[in-house]
């Protein structure tokens, strides 16, 4: 399908400079795109390779300007540019109908418009809300309950009892719901400790690849509304995770850790247990933050153990200038002892 | 099913203090029980939400009291709670009988009491003992082995010829038996070096959502009884991982480490190839051990490399000192020069 | 099938000593081999396991020997002793013939010789070259095209228009072509930047179990001829790895990376977003490298930040002797005063 730059603008509510009547039916990075293409510029930097894009028609940002091409001007040029990607190019569907291979239990409730693909198992007491996709080899253990709207791609597994909300995205292999990990030491070995607690995922929250979340042990693992997981990302028993709160791939948390709202998380980060990371924090790619630590709200930390993030380039600079405090210092006994 | 007090107690080899005929199904955090959860309390600071709980029996620490309940004398609640838990709450199934269409060799022989689930594939030669559940999606491959009373979440993968024990549990995603990462680098290519080894799980052994453990590529590789591993870990060809040892999330391990009993590994942990660790040997988590370096029994270690965890510690506090002691060099050299 | 050490000698272009008409048919490691089993010998240290061994025949060394078995003499034993086992030991079939429980698109095209195992699922629009075995419970997503004699194991999930040249082997629960990590944040959430990028693994690709590899958001994602992926690895939307790079387990890419030929990267390493690493790079295990960075051709780095591997070792060496300086500033400090 496609539309004109004019209803695009319209949808995104900004005003056009050029012909809005060029259709548009896709878009594109400059060098890749072709004439229906949308692209977007939000620095000067990026102006060339607009102008020599085959593209016809571009969102940019004020005070830009590219001869020859429709514009739609915004102060956010590439949040526009996703947001009429999404309104150009709906995303395909996982499975329509329900695939006569599916295996789905009598006692599961599926709404109007839910899709189900080829060997996918639906277990008993499931409830499924309306227009909810379902991948090939989709595993719904019994008595979970999805929202609308949600995108399960193939080879995704929920353990029985799994709540997701509406609109939740969940990648190829991700896990939700498995058992903490979670044992107590006696008689020379380890016994398994109850992992019999929730795991609720809430609205619009988006979980990468291979992704693992467990379940409470005996309270509750929750991911709040918004929040984004990268691929093969690791979230422990009991873990609370904000809302709109990114993390960044191969992230792990430990148990009962509480992360606030609108944290960011770079890869490889790894918190310990019970830590608290308080609202907007930031936490460096591969820091490790001790059992039990806080954050505080609008803390930057990198390293391990973590800390604020000019102390430890602070400290990083004075590793580089060791040698030659030891020189100093080689210099002074000298001085001393010629005295 | 419920029991009495009275019953679990004698399950447990506790005393009894109170009514002995209350009953209980099931276990829960205080906060969160109701009149037929059991509860624990192992200290004293968790002595007000116990009281305030709707519970009314809880397994406690001697020295330690509540009003109004029954209370299960134990020198370890958590323990005592924990044999408690799988006693009232058997694991639900994960699958019982063989499915209809489960796809299984007729060469392949499962002893009574096995569970099939839909989707499973279970090929040549396979033998399954009693009692063992092979979840949704798994794949057996020919020649495996298992042991009794495993339990295999759905997407489970075993390659040709995994051995497992007993009691062997496996969660959603892992991958059992893949091929080793050995190249022999020669001719501007690198060839496949051959990962045609062994690969054995003992009994008792828990493995988390989506690990991974390789064959061997000429030997073994080689999971000890009672070995927890948590989510996402890496256990390349040819290791060992001794008796109870407890590994935690994303952690890795290189090719033909050889690890002892009652090893700890925090989460993010890395092994070079060829490391040994002694029996009883602590790994801070993100710890990185070089190539072919023994940690002796016993020691606790972090860091990378990783040295003994006083000496980081000693090591991490003169950093945070250095402007001061560059600050004493300057104040030094101005009184040299002024003398 | 067994061959005679004469043909093998033949195979491997190399000179043969002693009987040449014994007969092989399997490799080992020395301790493990039987009779018919080929072994190596690279060095004299392992010239007294070699001599012990059942094996009757050896590739070995130029200037080592063994008395009573077969030699092949070969400059790189141990790349002459993985091509005999290719030789000797083709891999088993995944998959031989199209199993009756695989759903295949009626508009999938699989060439002779195609194997497709038990539940697996070739969606519309495919391209499968001759040869090709997919695994139980394989997902290949619309209009996805794989070149000639890949290998893919049971629970490979290929997103839509992945596309994979000849010979590529991938593991048991690989995800390829999943959605880029990529948002615009605004109005108080996180947008979906697009995915809808391409998705290419070229030539005699090796990718590990677990391992997770995004497509390009709006360009490509790009896995160059020969390189090699262990398990649990992730790379990013837009990244481009070049020929026969080789990347340990749990090493994670960050969007847009560009590494180069022949690259070496240690396992759990984090590059991040638009790194260079050129070519013959080596990248330490639990390096970090910082957005943006470039490795330079046939640099050695560790640590994170990342740092030249010889400015690492002198830094962690002047960390070690800080008590030893901060005692000489001491004493410094008391020997003014003392004047």
């Amino acid at each position: 399908m496609s539309r004109t730059a004019e209803e695009l603008a319209k949808f995104l509510g900004c005003a056009v400079e050029g012909d809005g009547s060029v259709e548009l039916s896709g878009v594109a990075a400059p060098g890749r795109a072709r004439p229906l293409d949308l692209i977007y510029v939000d620095t000067a930097r990026n102006l060339d390779r607009a102008a020599r894009s085959q593209a016809r028609c571009a969102v940019i940002a004020p005070g830009l300007t590219l001869a020859e091409k429709t514009l739609l001007r915004s102060a956010n040029p590439k949040l526009a540019f996703a947001r009429a990607a999404a309104w150009l190019l709906p995303s395909p569907a996982i499975s329509t109908g329900i695939h006569g291979t599916a295996v789905i239990s009598p006692t599961a409730k599926l709404a109007p418009g839910v899709g189900v693909g080829p060997y996918a198992v639906v277990e008993d007491g499931v409830e499924i809300a309306a227009e909810t996709e379902i991948g090939a080899f989709c595993f719904v253990g019994r008595g979970s309950r999805l929202g609308k709207r949600c995108r399960l791609h193939p080879h995704v597994t929920l353990y029985p009892g799994t709540l997701l909300g509406s609109r939740v995205i969940l990648h190829s292999g991700a896990v939700i719901g498995s058992d903490g990990f979670g044992y107590v030491a006696g008689e020379g070995k380890h016994w398994k400790f109850p992992q019999v607690g929730e795991i609720e995922i809430e609205d619009d929250v988006e979980i990468g690849a291979n992704t693992t979340i467990d379940r409470g042990s005996l309270e509750r693992t929750e991911i709040c509304a918004g929040a984004k997981l990268d691929n093969l990302v690791h979230v422990a028993h009991n873990v609370r995770i904000g809302e709109n709160t990114v993390i960044a791939a191969q992230t792990g948390i430990s148990g009962s850790a509480v992360i606030g709202k609108n944290v960011a998380f770079g890869g490889q980060a790894g918190l310990g247990e019970r830590c608290e990371i308080e609202d907007g924090a930031i936490i460096g790619g591969q820091s490790g933050i001790l059992p039990g630590k806080t954050i505080r709200s609008g803390q930057i930390v990198w390293g391990t153990p973590a800390r604020p993030l000019e102390k430890f380039k602070e400290q990083f600079a004075w590793l580089g200038r060791l040698p030659r405090l030891a020189e100093q210092v080689r210099k002074l006994e000298k001085a001393i002892i010629d005295k």
